[in-house]
């Protein structure tokens, strides 16, 4: 079921965190959980192994999730034989299946429902069976291109604030590795890789589950962007030595206010940054934004296990019984956003009337 | 070499970082390396053993270091026979080596030249070999007792200005186990605690190595203070819910202008603490403030290893080859420090001024 890939081999390439082989009609989904020791890739060929790799975060960022659900339809149908209503029925069913894998990804949900209209759609227009399931493949792939499209657009954008030379600062992994290619707030640094443009990367560690060290600081070097890895406690002294010229994070959830949820310790960076009179940048794509949320009071904050503080490198790090605080995200008010930038373009303050101008513009 | 004491003997007593064993005529060092998974003392009887223990960070916290290296000293010269003239030589050689032990704390370097002027008093008074050392013996006994004198102090002056149902916001150890008892920025908490003052602490981790999580909440826990441990990143968050109303931290030199060197991260809370119109206070003996460093650009920063980020707790988190920036300190420019507390009292801004003052009223 697995396949180890040389490092040496990944590095040549770019490391796709969702890969369709067409050769073996096979989900090759890298498993981030073994990152960055092992680039393995799992070979998946049935929607029960697409559900239970969600399940168990073998692939995470929001939108590679829906990708690998959508490609998990498919595999769910492939093999089915019937009419069209019987294919109809099952192509529903793997939707509904594949979305009790987690339950809070939006981009899942988001997906899923694509796939499901996707194949009722293609079952009133009269499609043949075959027909069918090669269109729903199809929609798969087309979901994934988009969401490679989307993020590059973001990454041109941002990119065109950014100049050769400059320090920029992100915090947890809005990269590559949590989309089809790029990321949201990665993209600038991969593009301006490919143009030869020097960015000089500081990554935050991210406590507690270190996805800055893990995954953002991998993807990264995997890739050939100079970047150095610091401890989130480093950010201020890193801007006090005059290092970072932009930080640049990606979001959970944008409120209708420009107020952004994302990843615990975004919201200091974003007063050190303001402190320093260093641009803080958001990236996202438009489907991050949403105007049913007034504020970030509204955005409901996870708290998780203490054992991802007090444990979380194998070993016990704290006394036995400590208290512990240790919400998932947190909120950046407003005020500390510079910019949110989206595949549609730069949007700056008032963001209560520019988020909507932006919807309204379609 | 190592003694193990069970922890609930520890819980009933003290935690003692330094403790120097008469009988035996020998230091007895808390091995702070091993908490709080483990209380081990090493058990020492040579200079050379102190000064690894020092390096190692065996022992670690700017009091407790000079205290140790106190008694290192009388260890480097107890066996020693020959004249006067020869065992002040060996003194003043062993107070040169010892002081090679650690670059940034001045407390080291303070109290083995108070032990080299004590043996040059011991040696133009006439003493004889035998007294000369167990005057030594005497002084390291002193600056220890005196050190537990002077944070009970710090912990009153501090007390002072907190109120009862406070949250309190700490970063690194400055407790007890950094000095000879009740430490300088958790001082006030024991205090607090004797007195059935309720204090709400919080305990940043302290990444790279975890000094708050394995240290902080470890003896606060031990007395029974009510404490709750976060990651750094969360100082802003639990900053911005209101929860905090006051920071003390510790300081490895305050130079002359105030300007303040303590554990990396803690620039990053003195500019979150401002940010919220939060009060920031470093708690220190007067032997940290040293006149003789104008600014806190004079003060060297020590770099460490990488594997202190990319693989702290035994297995690897980042991946093989990253570039890593592990500054062991930072510089808090005076601007962000409300007060520095010491045992002879609160100074204020402007420090260059009344730090001054300070030192002559002697």
């Amino acid at each position: 079921m697995e396949s180890n890939h040389q490092q040496t081999q990944a590095a040549a390439d770019w490391l796709q965190s969702v890969r369709w082989n067409s050769a073996e009609n096979r989900l090759d989904l890298l498993d981030q959980r073994r990152l960055p020791d092992e680039i393995v890739y799992l070979e998946l060929t049935t929607s029960e192994q697409v559900w239970d790799a969600i399940k168990q975060l073998a692939v995470r960022g929001a939108p590679a999730i829906g990708i690998a659900a959508a490609f998990g339809v498919y595999l769910g149908v492939h093999g089915a034989s019937g009419s069209r209503e019987q294919l109809l029925d099952a192509a529903i069913k793997q939707c509904d299946y594949l979305a009790t894998s987690r339950p809070t990804a939006v981009n899942l949900f988001w997906a899923l429902d694509r796939m499901k209209q996707r194949a009722e759609a293609l079952a009133s227009a009269g499609g043949e069976p075959e027909a069918m399931k090669r269109a729903l493949l199809d929609e798969a792939k087309l979901i994934q291109s988009e969401d490679e499209a989307t993020c590059r657009l973001i990454g041109e954008h941002a990119l065109a604030l950014f100049e050769d030379g400059m320090g920029v600062l992100t915090h947890c992994n809005a990269g590559g590795l949590a989309t089809a290619r790029y990321g949201t707030a990665l993209a600038p640094m991969y593009l301006a890789q490919e143009r030869g443009i020097h960015l000089k990367v500081y990554a935050d560690e991210t406590r507690p589950v270190l996805q800055g060290a893990r995954l953002t600081a991998f993807e990264l070097q995997q890739a050939g962007v100079d970047v150095t890895l610091i401890c989130d406690n480093m950010a201020g002294a890193v801007m006090q030595k005059g290092w970072v010229q932009a930080v640049i994070v990606g979001t959970d959830r944008v409120a209708a206010n420009g107020d952004v949820a994302n990843k615990i310790g975004t919201y200091s960076v974003a007063v050190l940054a303001k402190a320093h009179g260093i641009p803080f940048y958001v990236a996202c794509p438009m489907s991050t934004i949403d105007l049913n949320t007034p504020t970030g009071a509204d955005i409901p904050i996870e708290e998780r296990h203490e054992d991802e503080i007090t444990q979380g490198f194998g070993k016990r790090t704290a006394p036995q019984g400590i208290k512990v605080y240790n919400p998932a995200f947190d909120v950046t008010p407003n005020e500390y956003v510079t910019a949110v930038i989206t595949e549609k373009g730069v949007i700056r303050a008032p963001y209560g009337e520019q988020l909507k101008k932006l919807f309204e513009q379609g």
